[in-house]
């Protein structure tokens, strides 16, 4: 038995509390043991008053998932009294078996550590409200991601200055405007209604310069190029008359440099009463400046990456707090949205995220937060910051494995067990699963233009745990590089071969309605066929739907049993 | 290569912020790898615009620590931009090398990923907020814990109806009176000056009508059978004129039966304001009584343990929470405490002790708070809740290898180097360590009456990261079994044994103060001898400290280098 290998963490994605049951897993050294079991109990009935000595009957453990180094067991148990003293049973191929407790391996006849309630791992006592909280429309939610400027020109009255003509097949340049705004959103409600979509994701809609907006100058307004706040209003009650939620942009890690706390940080120095809100290193601000506006080596001041446009906010500062938060409280008590969706969510402090998360529900209980995370995220999804981020890694691996084909199928199979067992099961339903995005190359471009793969990829997204989403013209394979290139026009127009992936992606998007609360909660596992096979299993003790993907045809299939 | 025992948590104890370094640590299989090194920078240094290509330049890692089965990496890295992205470079005994990143492992010349600051480990941002709180005091502490009643009766006026006579030979029983009060503690203060203590732990005060006072009917109020809230304020004064701070026990797991909460239920019902206030199943509240009134198999409300006098609260209701909240407040403004001990301090949820820590630190920057958790403890060590636990699993890894003998000191080395490599750096500063307690038996039983091995005992834990606690009477060798015969009225008349006992631990308070610093903030390492004996070294780059243990002659040696 590789002792070494025998992994668990008590109060994390490892053992947790959900909708009364507390479920446990353990990680192995992959194919070292023959079986696991679960002893468990109530600490104080080992107590002699109320001796259960619950160590007797051990309970098997599911083996659910592998990757290519471990075996991953799981059980869910349930107590009435919620305390939960547990340790685990091994036994490897040659039948010798051990039992792990919170101090170590024991042969498993061990009285004196069987007996002692402290020697065990444990989860005190099972609350609801440090569970992580899923909101009750998450099952029922298929996004699509839109990046305003680019997505319709409802209102020409509002163009910016230069804004070119509408033309799809443009490869943008950074600075290019289209007049995209949000009375064109308005006006293809229906159109996303039509498709499935249950939820709309927009990037920055507040006022900035940039065609991006990323670069705020002032949160509490729409950029006049896209419309106005009203307009925004009835933006999203239309979206809600149609069932669709909104999740709105927050750039909280820095401010643009033309905003109204920067630009008097620039003018009265250290005596700004601004001078506290931002990372500054020397007064008067100041950087080199390089051929790249947006690059410098040299910044007398806290950037995000080394952009001196972007000044990094110093959220420590409770006067920063308090701005942010405001920010955040206004557009959901005055607009009614559902989700935010938080840049450079990493580079931000825990502490300012866990007020945000408990200010957040406090106002909907079921918000939705979005963090922009591009690695590893646990330490933002113990149910106290974010309900789930951007979930790159996860997307990366289907890009490698499905499109590129750098990865084996069996890659495949383990690297996505991987990151599912990374996380609680609440979190993986939490997920936010896009293939591509503004910040990445186009789908249809990484696919090499391929739309049989292309619609094969969303198929197998559609059954994963999480929601999917889907970025704007993803449907109709649009093509594009990595930004700018992948923020083209929306192409209103597209071909029968774009307007024959639209209707396969709609048909994808209705069985995930149809079977949503399986796709969402649902367990799953992965069974690698041949090397260009392989097949995704959703099920639960009713209901089975197996996606069967042939890459070497690109066909796949789904069926329900 | 045993890759599966190859372990890593970002933003964990396995890899943190701290004093503006970022502090690194890895796990392997215990003599498995010859050598491992950090390869780290930041993240925007892969653009283009910025390339520094880190990964370049590997910086070999420490081996600090070695368990049962792992060795212990550690490296402390600093960054200007605070911003860090990382991986390990591995190189087993046979020359064998990979390199260890977010996504898994790779040959050390895999460009894709090296290159790919996305495919890194990543602290995004080293943020002062978020790191552990170290008080400025801790250093210089040692506590003195005091189960009031027994401790000493200073005002024979306060004393309950039937209070037996002071006799430091007696086995109290579960419900005598002793009067003991803070009149008696305030007297023998010099007494505690003189041996060295600069800390005041103190049992339950607040009105209740046990002698333990964990069933609190009032907790605005100190019991009047140990004074008045004023005289405590007399007392809190007279302590921090010595130097000494002050740490209140709060029971916020549950009220006494007799509390006026409880009692409102047990008159209205479910129509009483209080009835969300516990966990109650069934009204009207009832359970089935025993011989034991702590014991009950079938109660209608959950409770601490199954004793129906302790009706456990809902920390999840608002109302409670600031019920308790103003509880820790009040004595902080009004008294100046410094610090809460939280007892059964697991089974409330995090929830609330995020929300106490912030209250808690908002009031006093330099507050500490102290968990009852008999288990691994990560949960409520992150920074944002609890500065530490009542360190059990150390102090019983310190009885069962030093005083029982019933662990080898290969398995002492080993365990206790485990539990330290559970938390961060800080955390292990702030553990509150003690070999016994009022809910133990003591030392001087446990060592069968041994006085030098008591001593070496204590001399073994002064040397410990963390900070020493004695519990009354330890210092002068008092001996009883498990509570309630471990909390016998002090022996203020000490016999020749027991004064020369208290004299070595003087001297062994002095040298920790004397090198405090080092002792608490500095590295640390095992050195097992032979069978008998164990070293325990501190270090750091200017100075070392050796305590030399030999349990053949239970005798010891510390040496100053």
């Amino acid at each position: 038995m590789e002792f070494a290998a025998v992994i668990h963490r008590p109060d994390s994605e490892m053992a947790y509390f959900k909708n009364d049951v507390f479920q446990i897993r353990l990680k192995t050294k992959r194919d070292d043991l023959k079986k696991v079991a679960l002893i468990y109990g109530d600490p104080y009935s080992l107590i002699s008053e109320n001796l259960d000595p619950f160590y007797q009957h051990p309970q098997p453990m599911d083996k659910i998932l592998q990757d290519q180094y471990y075996d991953y067991w799981e059980l869910e148990v349930r107590l009435a009294t919620k305390r939960l003293a547990y340790a685990f049973v091994l036994v490897d191929s040659d039948d010798e078996a051990y039992y792990y407790n919170d101090q170590g391996f024991w042969p498993v006849d061990h009285d004196a550590s069987l007996n002692n309630a402290n020697s065990y791992f444990r989860l005190p006592y099972g609350h609801e409200i440090d569970a992580i909280h899923v909101p009750s429309w998450v099952a029922g939610t298929v996004w699509y991601q839109i990046f305003p400027e680019r997505f319709a020109n409802g209102d020409p009255t509002n163009d910016p200055a230069g804004t070119k003509s509408w033309n799809p097949q443009d490869h943008p340049s950074r600075t290019a405007y289209y007049g995209g705004d949000l009375q064109g959103i308005i006006d293809h409600l229906d159109d996303l209604e039509n498709l499935g979509v249950t939820g709309l994701y927009f990037n920055p809609l507040f006022l900035a310069p940039s065609n991006h907006k990323y670069d705020t100058i002032d949160f509490f307004q729409i950029d006049p190029h896209f419309g106005t706040n009203q307009l925004f209003g009835e933006l999203v009650q239309a979206a809600h008359q149609r069932g669709m939620r909104v999740m709105l942009d927050a750039v909280f890690n820095h401010l643009g440099i033309n905003s109204p706390q920067w630009q008097d940080v620039i003018r009265h120095g250290q005596e700004s009463v601004y001078a506290d809100w931002f990372h500054i290193h020397q007064f008067p601000v100041t950087y080199k400046s390089t051929s790249n506006p947006e690059y410098s080596p040299a910044i007398s001041y806290e950037t995000f990456a080394n952009n001196p446009q972007m000044t990094k906010l110093n959220t420590a500062n409770p006067e920063v707090q308090a701005y942010l938060l405001s920010i955040a409280t206004y557009w959901v008590k005055e607009y009614d949205i559902d989700a935010w969706r938080l840049d450079v969510a990493n580079e931000i402090d825990h502490h300012f995220w866990q007020a945000f998360h408990q200010r957040m529900l406090d106002l909907k209980p079921d918000f939705y937060i979005l963090g922009e995370i591009w690695h590893r995220a646990q330490a933002w999804l113990n149910g106290d910051q974010f309900s789930g981020v951007m979930n790159y890694p996860y997307a990366g691996l289907i890009i490698d494995g499905i499109i590129k084909r750098q990865l084996s199928l069996n890659q495949l199979s383990a690297g996505l067990s991987r990151q599912l067992m990374l996380y609680r099961d609440q979190t993986n339903m939490l997920m936010f699963n896009t293939l591509d995005s503004h910040d990445t190359a186009r789908l249809m471009t990484m696919a090499a233009g391929n739309y049989r793969l292309v619609e094969l990829a969303i198929a197998f997204l559609i059954l994963q745990p999480g929601m999917p989403s889907l970025y704007y013209g993803t449907e109709i394979g649009m093509a594009g590089n990595n930004d700018p290139d992948c923020r083209k026009p929306m192409n209103w127009q597209p071909d029968a071969k774009g307007r024959n992936l639209a209707q396969q992606i709609k048909k994808l998007i209705a069985f995930r309605h149809r079977y949503g609360a399986l796709l969402t909660a649902g367990k799953i596992k992965f069974v690698v066929v041949d090397p260009d096979r392989i097949q995704v299993v959703r099920f639960n003790d009713h209901q089975q739907i197996i996606g069967d993907f042939d890459l070497g045809s690109n066909s796949y299939q789904l069926q329900v049993k």
